[in-house]
């Protein structure tokens, strides 16, 4: 079966990217997300599980629906998930645009770096709202590559970052969706949508952020990208080598990384 | 008397936008800046005392030395502070490459928005440094004006952003500066550097930090430069017609803004 587009691909290599970066994330990015006894929690996008063993962690009594596109990456999260003896766990292969499951269904919706990879965003988060009971509650966390900056900074540096952002464009992603979660939940009819940044920082003095962040997370997605970078022309062998040379710089002593997530809730 | 250098001059609108600057942020970027009774504090670059009232007032057993290097701004600074009733701070006029003071005067030195506007950035730490006695702490706030970005967002709005950060450099200041505090501070010989971002966000559920930040002190901070920039030919009129309607886009409905703001703390 042909893999659905992701603009990081499907790879062992990818899958251990996206491990280190929810370790590295974690605590930032779902500090509070707890679910109560019982409640019904549909994870939309769960791709290989790296969020989903942490969130059913976290909340032992609430029952987890995770889906995704791709099976492949749905039979990874879901040895992941028995790995981590977890049982409150339900996968199933869907599409967020057309989701099998009846309005009103759930308590709670997670959707975490996946919209940016949507070309329809919001008519994904119009479809999630009506699988939500009134008053049910949605968390979105995205990224915002715009949010990027570094020192030393070069513009060989910034050319292979903005190969990133190019081509996840060009697969119909919007890397630079963080920013535009509070109009987007708000146009999809959701109520009382509240959103802050998550910033990122990395310097000398977070040895764990610099090698799990800078290097493990953003240098890596950035070279996840190179054959395809090169294959759509935005950058020949020599610019990428002298690119990665010089972002590298930014995980060296007296180099400094700065990035931002965005985490977004809102209510049916 | 000639005023020194400062990018956003020294009028009686730009001292507007700073007190709505301190006013809107003051809670971000003081939270838990507390001096001990008898603390000698050197407010290094007070301006026209955005920040010296609300640092005195918290700290009301300190005894703060506020230094400028414009006489016209300690004025104002004066007048602010005898308006608000504080009698402990002393006001000097002082150049902070050469400031009257002996070596190992002061518990702690505060710097806010001061850096950014200097040509040597590194010669003043090292010596506010010599000024600290051993084990006194340094307190560093800048913005980075590459930590901005918007929604929507457009060429026409970078336009007149970067007509801010160029403005800036010409006059020998760096307005991205506060990505690199840490290599900064560890480079002046400064012990135990602590950096952090101070994300500032601003959408339609924040209408005091639409009005307080967006409008007020970004969009102000950014009509302030029009005169200089069209000087330098960095811009022409309907250019920065254009690019003024698209840059406050951002803070109409649906819009969104970011910017981050650095916080450092070091010892001697």
């Amino acid at each position: 079966m042909s893999q659905p587009a992701y603009v990081h691909g499907y790879s062992a290599v990818e899958a251990a990217r996206l491990a280190d970066q929810a370790q590295t994330l974690a605590a930032i990015l779902h500090e509070g997300v707890r679910y109560p006894a019982g409640a019904m929690v549909l994870e939309a996008g769960c791709g290989v599980g790296a969020q989903t063993a942490r969130l059913a962690a976290a909340s032992p009594e609430a029952r987890f629906v995770s889906v995704d596109i791709s099976a492949d990456s749905l039979a990874q999260a879901r040895r992941a998930v028995a790995e981590a003896g977890l049982g409150n766990v339900t996968f199933m292969r869907a599409n967020l645009l057309n989701p099998p499951f009846a309005d009103e269904s759930f308590d709670h919706v997670f959707v975490c770096f996946v919209l940016e990879h949507l070309a329809e965003p919001l008519a994904v988060l119009r479809r999630l709202r009506r699988l939500l009971r009134p008053g049910g509650q949605i968390t979105v966390i995205e990224g915002d590559h715009g949010s990027c900056y570094f020192h030393p900074e070069s513009a060989e540096a910034m050319a292979v970052w903005r190969c990133l952002i190019q081509a996840q464009a060009a697969m119909g992603g919007d890397s630079l969706i963080g920013r535009r979660l509070h109009p987007l939940l708000v146009a999809a009819g959701f109520n009382d949508v509240r959103v802050r940044p998550a910033p990122i920082y990395a310097d000398d003095s977070l040895p764990h952020m610099v090698e799990g962040f800078t290097r493990r997370t953003i240098m890596a997605m950035v070279a996840g990208v190179e054959g395809q970078a090169k294959a759509m022309g935005l950058i020949d062998d020599d610019a990428w080598r002298r690119g990665m040379t010089a972002l590298g710089r930014a995980a060296e002593p007296g180099g400094v990384f700065n990035y931002s997530f965005f985490r977004a809730t809102a209510y049916r």
